[in-house]
């Protein structure tokens, strides 16, 4: 696939009013700006309004930079409370992602980068066992094992190995931290510090299963479809906004074993949806929903 | 599409051991009976085998009844647990269909019967409301209104209006008790009587969104599907064994009302499949789970 | 469900150029226009520019007609041959059911017409059999039943009835002529007068299996998905402009008997589907494309 | 996940009658044999009789070749027509891959194999080009580089390269030659030496969209959902029998280029899908269609 034409993304939320298109596609005309992709959402219960641009570089007589300098103005007008971004796709997004054993996130993941499908610059694995280190260096990517006390043990080794991670995701300063399949959960002071690019992948349709050993849970209670969602982290565990979800078909002749390795299959794709809608800026979360500009 | 040809279908479920099928395949090829259909599942959490069998009516020398007759010694020495039934599909499954306001799903059982898809005798509808009475009725088939006093008041009342309910659908000596969006809870004298025969559509993929409201429930919480499932009643409300489920992709342009309507398309597929497969027989229930033989 | 607020749709395709929204929503800003759901899409191909927008009737101080006089002057400046619309959902759209004996869609459709689901006008059912009379006299709906001679068997009977066909639907002057499996091919003549507002559910997932017995077709070619397709008629058979799709599931053990039944099922879906998004002016055809903004 | 326990898999085809279950089950009982799996389907059109058989390795007092031996009187039994084979699921499948340059079918392969989800033994991979030898080699897999002529030049240069292509493959003796996006068509002779065990993925959902560039015959022809589907290579050029399909949704937004990296994901369940059937022995062969046990 040959390299996509340069953009800069606009996301915008605000409260909504009579106009706001106008002002914003008045303010890119004037500048030339050719928008390539544009949407626009209401949200009628809370009276938001939400949109996405896509402008080609190319189009306007300057940078990223003065296109943010310029947007603050208009974004000013449209309210205090509104909230926005100016991004360019020239920028590769920066992905550190969080893995414990399972491999297939993670194989799915390098794949999709190396084979061009998606254009993100993964910074580093890092994992609380060693086991994918191989297959992460192979890719020409650090791999950094930071082990974990036993579970319920030693909680200061815990916070001490939290720490570490810590540092090591900050110091790549990610635009995404990708927990594919990571077993541990995350404390809250990480949750907040990577509110809003922490992404998780929860084996279940949530809400359905939360917590341990969803397909344990599913198989239990004899459902006849099994998910895997996306979601933003938060301090709730398993209770973030929503950024994808997929199921597929079981049935009595599965037994758990068959559910997890047919569940691989929907994890492997939600996760790759949710990472490229957050890496292209199409996410704009509100409370806990959120829209997807896909 | 032509009539099918009359078949005899035997459904068993038994503690597993080594010759089983042996056991029943030799009885029938002793009969000359020519096995049409044959499926077998065994749980090995629980050690039980599983089979449902339809045999060409007119291959045996005998009626139902003598096969039955017959089979019994063969399952008696397959257990004293074993749990079988011999039926007919010359019988026409009589189906008694329990109604409140809400249209969708019986208008789409009726609309089934008419143009001959589903084979099943409608032998009458009842609901709290008289909304459906109308279209019932154009069908040829009796609509019974039985008005239940407001939510909360009236214990009594209500109690007379389930015994009603009652007296009307066991008067049909039904295959099938229909829960097609009936909106009352069923007290659990009625959940033990009609224990194994009366299906409920829930619009939600469970155990996500049990109880009231769950469109307004999935629209709280974001998710990105919404669904239904086809189950058993049980005196535990919305958690019985799961027949069929089914969802269907939402997104945020779609407010509560959007969810409903596009919820009604997948209750009425997931409600249709339940009860055609409950009607031929394809479904046996074991523990809180089940075997669907389609 | 309460009624919906009333709307203003505009719809516009036109050549693309920088500019576009700017106009439009700077035009409907200065009416007061409030935008409930606006979208845009750039076909880079052809680079042709696509948009529908739904205002508040209220928020405007004049009728329909008036602002398609008045945004009429705007699409002028936007191009000769920009091709728009305006409509007023208070206005309920006129549908015409065309039939033949397989009654799925017609009693799928009057269920949902029947429960308020589908907002239309079924002004009439016409069939070139009797079978489907009752039902639709039974919804209050008048049925034409016009004889078609044996197939291949005198042309000008043929002739004749299709011209009996024309005189009624056109006597209805109908938004849509809803081809609900009528099992006759339209004459040029009509496909060229129904141009645009002509939908006709095929049963197979197009372009596989064109033409007659498509579930036979289907079945020898041991596909393991069955489909329908909604699309707009013209001159070529099956082959017109595909507003929307949908599959499911078969395996070896369904025969061509089952592949029909479980394809009526998704073909009331589909046509469901797309005759709502054709009368909520969501379908803008661009050569043989469709765009739809649903 | 733990290793699975060792079964001896019997899969057979022949004119059906009746007793052929009763015979295969009572010879199995006889030896002891411990059915964990049994799938049955009669062809009525063709009035042949398929049948699949798991039995626990360990509930027989002998070995894969002595219980072949013995199968081998009991199939006589049912007609020399009667197609059948006895493998054992201790002896891990051997498997070969063909390449051009798009690596994703390949990358995921590779990621099944080596999380464990996929238990074959992949021997080599053989591609046209070389841009796969890294990855290929990192899972530590012998990669061999074909080059061919340019399209349509020196006929005896690519009859040369298939010679080599087949010399390789043939020498690793596989149980699967898979096509993972092999660009090349495989000439008459090397479908006829690897019939029914060569496996292709198609990058649209057959019959639609045969030969070269079907996303683009898509994009044209604007479908709604692209698909893809795994069948067995055959001299007809994509119309060999199907074992797996899927599809995935595409609307007005989607470019070509978006359609080919949606259908990736397809592509790559569909193939695993197919892969993992074929080495489970789970497809059987009926003139152009297949009886998938899965």
């Amino acid at each position: 696939m040959s390299a996509r034409e340069r953009r800069y993304v606009i996301t915008l939320g605000c409260p909504d009013r009579t106009g706001i298109v106008a002002r914003i596609s008045t303010f890119l005309a004037e500048q030339g700006g050719w928008i390539v992709e544009a949407a626009y959402h209401t949200d009628t219960d809370t009276n938001w309004f939400f949109t996405r641009q896509e402008v080609r570089a190319d189009s306007l007589p300057f940078d990223v930079a003065e296109l943010r300098h310029r947007f603050a103005s208009v974004a000013r007008e449209l309210g205090v409370q509104s909230d926005w971004r100016v991004t360019d796709t020239g920028q590769k997004r920066r992905v550190v992602i969080l893995v414990s054993k399972a491999g297939h996130c993670l194989y799915d993941i390098l794949g999709r980068v190396a084979s061009g499908e998606l254009d993100v610059d993964v910074r580093a694995v890092i994992g609380n066992h060693a086991d994918l280190a191989g297959i992460t260096r192979a890719h020409g990517i650090p791999f950094h094992h930071v082990p974990f006390p036993v579970a319920g043990k030693d909680p200061e080794g815990k916070q001490a190995a939290f720490a570490q991670i810590r540092q090591l995701v900050d110091s790549q300063r990610p635009d995404a931290v990708v927990l594919a399949r990571f077993m541990q959960v995350l404390p809250h002071e990480l949750c907040a510090a990577w509110s809003g690019k922490a992404l998780n992948i929860h084996h279940s349709f949530l809400p359905s299963f939360m917590g341990a050993r969803p397909y344990h849970q599913a198989y239990a209670r004899g459902v006849k479809l099994v998910g895997a969602t996306c979601h933003y982290v938060t301090a709730d565990l398993d209770a973030g906004p929503i950024i994808e979800q997929e199921v597929g078909r079981v049935d009595h002749t599965d037994s758990v074993a068959d559910m997890v390795r047919k569940g691989t299959d929907i994890e492997k794709v939600v996760l790759a949806r949710g990472l490229r809608w957050h890496v292209e800026d199409r996410v704009l979360v509100h409370g806990n929903r959120t829209v997807v500009f896909h």
